[in-house]
């Protein structure tokens, strides 16, 4: 059965990595990579009857410090927003713009443009919505999750994006690792993340409406329109995920 | 209010054109093209209040033959894929493929690969949705399409692209200039038409659910995933469409 | 004849347009765009015999300030460098780097990297080359004026690509309107001007080792690695061209 | 010292993979992968002082067949050539077209259009130079390898593909493996091996000016306009390459 897996460190990472990083398979199957237009790095394989273990080791290097603030980074209009963003203010898959708008507007239209516009619709998704691994599943939209009110990290980032575009904000789904090295307490079995980037100021920023605080140590794996851009795998055809082990630790350098 | 008009013949199309293809506008606005990762060309202007005037006029030439039918044309397998289609098999705004691809599996699993199985899926949609001017709206995608059973000739592509992604097959949104010209009598009010493109025997073919006999005569505007990436004009705010008019004609060239 | 033109403003430049750009010939011929992996705007014709005149008339705002001067500007490492710059490094059809290795290091080896390499290599150029129109010849090479010493506003230019690149700065060429406005007297018949820009400090800045002071109402047409891909004309067969205009003319904005 | 190295097969020939192609390095180093404009799979890393060994395997499946011959293959005229096919008609570092055209067209011009046009020009390189592997050098050009008469399959290629462009036939050159299986006895010491590929009826041919005769196998790493596109390392100072091996062996599979 063939299989597109998104399992590499995103090509904006790879100046930051510190070993070769491969991606192995037990049992051993051809694999190629190729990079799509989100730069993302897609694995295709096939899987074998039986079928595979798929592992991916590496070290990488990153600075470990909060994700920026900037109050002052400016909303450019509409008219000033590069041709290659305006994708980004479309409706896709789990983000129907198209249906949101209204609420948007009734909800956030008397804010000011800017940063506190892009916090506020943060601070409502964060606050709306409860998380619930059970809520959780593959077909859920932003509509949806607007209504029912549970998610997961994924169903805040898709309700995020959804109101940040529909106020003419462009905004992109990012998916990749997220330790707990930056909280106070380890937390169990480790997933990968989900967090969003929005068009301010001239350039993306981070923002993570499951969190709702400054984070360190996200390592990017996927980018896209939303999760049908950057599912980590895609599978066309039945398949049983049976085990999952993220494995995570960190070490300190000393800059130079 | 900013815009973005396709209403350009398609880039693919550029060198069958006989005339240069110049959008102008009343007032006279400032405007640019680009052309996005679909090949679509991409007018950038900005409304003025009291509205705009908008035309583009062309003279093309065209082979006037019906859509190319292939009924030999082999469906790959999914390894075989190119890098670059495989994007065309994903869920997208109004075509659903995760919601979809029970119902699709119980249609038409039971049928051989290739042109025949994409033949079922038009003759399915085509039969199933009744065409109704007044049951369109935009948000209305593949999954709707399917349980409510009328749409326009957008919807009927919709549907019928989520069933042949569902099946595997690559699928894509076309919309353009479809004439009356190759039909027995003249219809009335024109408007653009959509019709779509699956990959088979390693090119795309065009079909059509909507009427679901080979036309003549399609000048391709613009392509994506779906409408919402092939939208003759999008505008970030509300607006009103006051008048619509398409003025064809043509002329029979004798073939050197 | 077929002919491709770059003679519209580059593609980084459309949203200083204040008007529409359209390029218009007589007689009128079909033709069309593209924009090629450098960002150059291009149009394909194809001339009739008896010869065409094109014409392109727009208006465009420009900040009108001289070349932005970072001294501080820092210098990448090779290992800096992002993925698409390092094709600016590379040898080109006028620039040898492989023949101009030794020299440029010979000359500029004992000097720091960084912006005042970069400006030691152009105020030698501008030095060690005369100007002289009867020294242009299409073929001419920064080997060639190396050894000639004679040139005119693009052989300046390629000689000192050739040698930032042989330094380990990427650098590309540059060719567009460069007015007579900032300049105390008025010159004679205008040119479109060739310059360059070199990567420093994560970011492209432009140089100008015909003039070598910061000018202002630089005009981007066409960029590339050297003048064979930024021609503005290109032709594929014999040509005469009989006349050249170009008029410009400024108007200034009160900045809201 | 920072290093880029073509050293993977191709990404056209991904899909032809029977197993993972990985790149190892002795020490072991950072380093990752980025494809270029051509399709190039390209590595960066940074050699250690002490130098380093760079190592890839890998099977690959190819039907083995000689170069594909079509007499037939129309040539296009320079208005029909797609737009993204331009690029190889113009000059480049190593195949000075505006040099060459005059000698060109005094030794091609006679000829019909099409296949049989690249055919004369492969025959007349093959006849005109004498392969001597003294007579390499980095720098050497298509100009040079036209007066002095000597070169390595590289020198051909240049020749042949500048001759080609010249004649207005897009043309670019290719590296990659070439291996003696398809001949009657084994030859010496392996290299890698240089060929062009020519635009003819509407898709690429391979020719090889060097052999001037249909081989079979070519597993191609690398292509571009011309060796500089294409070097299969770059090194950006200087470097001493102390040992360089290629083993290639064959197994017939039976196909289905």
């Amino acid at each position: 059965m063939p299989m597109l897996a998104k399992l590499s460190v995103h090509a904006s990472r790879n100046k930051d990595l510190r070993t070769a990083q491969r991606i192995f398979t037990t049992p051993e199957v051809p694999l190629y990579d190729y990079v799509d237009g989100f730069g993302n790095i897609c694995t295709r394989l096939t899987m074998p009857t039986g079928g595979i273990t798929i592992s991916c080791g590496f070290v990488i290097e990153d600075r470990f410090e909060p994700d920026e603030v900037d109050l002052g980074a400016r909303q450019a209009s509409l008219a000033e927003l590069p041709d290659d963003v305006l994708h980004f203010l479309l409706a896709s898959r789990y983000c129907e713009t198209d249906k949101l708008t209204d609420i948007a507007w009734g909800l956030f239209g008397h804010l000011p443009m800017g940063w506190g516009l892009v916090q506020a619709i943060v601070d409502y998704v964060h606050g709306a919505i409860r998380f619930d691994y059970m809520a959780a599943r593959p077909t859920k939209t932003a509509w949806e999750v607007f209504h029912e009110r549970t998610g997961v990290c994924r169903d805040y980032a898709h309700l995020a994006i959804a109101l940040c575009r529909c106020m003419n904000i462009p905004a992109r789904y990012c998916t990749g690792y997220l330790g707990d090295m930056d909280l106070p307490a380890v937390i169990g079995d480790m997933d990968f993340s989900a967090w969003f980037e929005v068009w301010l100021g001239g350039r993306w920023f981070v923002f993570d409406a499951r969190h709702n605080f400054p984070r360190s140590g996200r390592i990017l794996m996927a980018r896209g329109r939303d999760a049908a851009d950057a599912a980590l795998t895609t599978t066309f055809g039945a398949v049983t995920l049976s085990r999952f082990d993220i494995y995570t630790d960190q070490d300190c350098l000393t800059q130079d």
